[in-house]
């Protein structure tokens, strides 16, 4: 073994990092799935599946053999991987050096390799090709996504934690909204808070040009505007740069201030949405914020292990229907999206997607319920919550009261 | 033309969109690259060169063929499209049509097409195969790299009102900055400062599993943790799910606090570090501290058109190793660092880096320049300005003070 670094962590007091029996149980769920497929060994490089098998994102090529123990080959920092992760560290020289540490693991090149062929760009699997000559390669990213929407208890745990730390917020932003401040300057307020927290910052999403910035704080007609992402929401953002997110529009009195927030600790994200107001909103809007109550519940009252998402999207979906308010659900006109919620973890877009799919759900997965409706030029309305997929039916992990807050 | 969209956004009043000479420039430059290399159209998606090259991050299929007009195929939102670019914008009802769309255009299937195979996932380029049959796909991402290294007086304004931002955040931290206050919380008290000037928040970055949030702002012994990404600098982050940057260690006295801000405005990054201390620095770091000014000094004075970035890097190690310091410049033991600076403008880690290559330095040229010295158990400290190449050497486009500030 070598000598370790010389630069070493500290010991993190607040952090919970990921327990020996968690990665121990996820590794033999996925050398399962490995060998049903007939997939020689796998290796697994993007920082939120490595973290989820190996509790660390330091540098590395994790190897997942369909039999035997896994290693981790690590580039940079070496010390650090072998403080987070509990598994085996070898020393990666050199990412050229990875076919021939690979075959003295393996005793072979290995027939069938499973790589995360949806994230991973093209150019790194050229190296991956000349570096295991013959081997054949296959898509492992659906596959752990699928086994990522299963949450352990540990797991939940993680998910409720940032999902209080959404409350814990929420409940600072009566002191922190005021009259004339502009998007950009009260999301400002709010990220502080959130970070005095222990807010990560990084947000990560599988999506190719994915990108998420604490979420959408977005006031009146900043709510209507849609952009590129597939989410309800937008806003115009500070620029076409990033056509996102909050603008340098003030907020003024009798509009819908959109607090969509996504709370992550610990690399787990949970996701959020109340609406505050300063004076009172519109009757319309009220009615809608109404309607997007009564779909939650409405989806509350069927989801359950065995449901699936399908089901689920089109009980929301009636709500709104019965309202009279379908053109405005998820979006309005074009930008209009095919999903009411979407499992949240280690990423922000995960599975489920509630949207219609014949997916099931199965208890331990954990999503993201957001019915919202859109109204150009007023803005938009609409909950968020995180719950968690239990025994017979769903449970809320964000817990702050659900009235509009009228400031 | 199909009907626009019904929702539509803001004129964004401070916001400075890519100018159509910019676009139109850029395009022809990288036509003549594509003929050069005997490519006959290109198809460009990534969000940093899709802005770069349309002036919008809308999702979207950006066609340039060798020769002809380029067209945005979009698939979402077509309106936001039209307002933001000033190329011409089809509706991508879907990435099944992108094929026939693109027969419709070039006449038939091209026979060599560009693509960004340096960040495109494998599971999406196998779309494109399947989309454009018996086309045969060559890596256009290195060449779009290698054009936006070299700015436009356009662009470098842009990079330089970035950098005016980290001058008048820097100018405000006396105010934030005081004993016990966690990293994490200090942290959320300069991005409410940044937030509220307009950054952006989102921070590109090309390397795959590149991720960073902000920069660094680490006390003490905090500056010298190193981690995955290859940076000098990192710090223990909050948890090892994000393994660098700030943690909840609390800020003390007699420590070298590091301010490494990283601000965006639209969509243009500068980069920035200063070194703040509540009360006095050990001698040693003090030493080290000039130790690094001279070596900007001495990359400014050799820096010019034609310089090798090799002949940079060296001028600045030269410096490091005349006091002695060569252990500790970049980083320490295995975790340091060979370069000394890097280009900046829609992404972090752009061309040049300021390490031992010989590509050559041209005018219109950005980038970071940021020796830095880290000792173990101490922390880091260094100096970190962004600078533009001009005709005869180089100019600093960050300008605040370089001292070293004692409060």
């Amino acid at each position: 073994m070598p000598a370790a670094d010389p630069v070493t962590t500290f010991v993190e007091p607040r952090c919970t990092p990921v327990p020996r029996a968690e990665t121990k149980r996820r590794l033999a769920t996925f050398q399962e799935t490995l060998r049903v497929a007939g997939i020689d060994a796998a290796l697994v490089v993007q920082n939120a599946d490595l973290y989820y098998l190996a509790g660390t994102v330091q540098q590395s090529q994790l190897l997942v053999p369909a039999d035997g123990e896994p290693v981790l080959f690590t580039r940079k920092t070496v010390a650090r991987a072998r403080e987070e992760s509990s598994l085996p560290v070898e020393t990666l020289p050199s990412l050229r050096r990875l076919g021939e540490l690979v075959v003295e693991r393996c005793g072979e090149v290995p027939a069938v390799v499973g790589l995360e062929l949806d994230v991973l760009p093209v150019a790194q699997f050229r190296h991956y090709e000349s570096q295991l000559p013959g081997a054949r390669f296959v898509d492992v990213g659906p596959a752990l996504v699928r086994q990522r929407a299963v949450k352990s208890p540990w797991e939940v745990a993680r998910v409720a934690a940032a999902a209080a730390m959404a409350d814990t917020v929420f409940a600072r932003i009566p002191d922190l909204l005021r009259e004339g401040l502009t998007e950009a300057a009260f999301a400002g307020l709010v990220e502080a808070e959130a970070r005095a927290l222990g807010h990560q910052g990084v947000i990560r999403m599988r999506a190719f040009n994915g990108e998420m910035f604490y979420g959408q704080l977005l006031s009146g007609a900043s709510g209507a505007v849609a952009s590129f992402l597939d989410t309800p929401l937008a806003g115009t953002g500070l620029s076409p740069a990033v056509a996102q997110g909050v603008s340098f529009k003030t907020i003024g009195r009798g509009e819908p201030v959109v607090f969509d927030f996504v709370p992550v600790l610990d690399g787990y994200t949970a996701d959020f949405t109340r609406i505050f107001t300063l004076g009172e909103l519109p009757e319309g809007l009220m009615q809608a914020y109404a309607c997007a109550r009564r779909a939650q519940a409405a989806v509350a009252a069927c989801a359950r292990p065995g449901v699936a998402c399908r089901v689920v999207y089109e009980a929301a979906l009636e709500v709104a229907r019965g309202d009279g308010l379908e053109a405005h659900f998820m979006g309005y006109g074009p930008s209009q999206v095919r999903f009411v919620g979407h499992g949240v973890g280690l990423e922000l877009d995960e599975l489920p997607v509630l949207s219609p799919n014949d997916l099931l759900l199965e208890q331990g997965m954990v999503f993201a319920l957001e019915p919202k409706f859109v109204f150009p030029g007023l803005g938009a309305i609409g909950i968020e919550n995180t719950w968690t997929v239990g025994a017979d039916g769903i449970d809320r992990l964000t817990r702050a009261p659900e009235e509009v807050v009228v400031l």
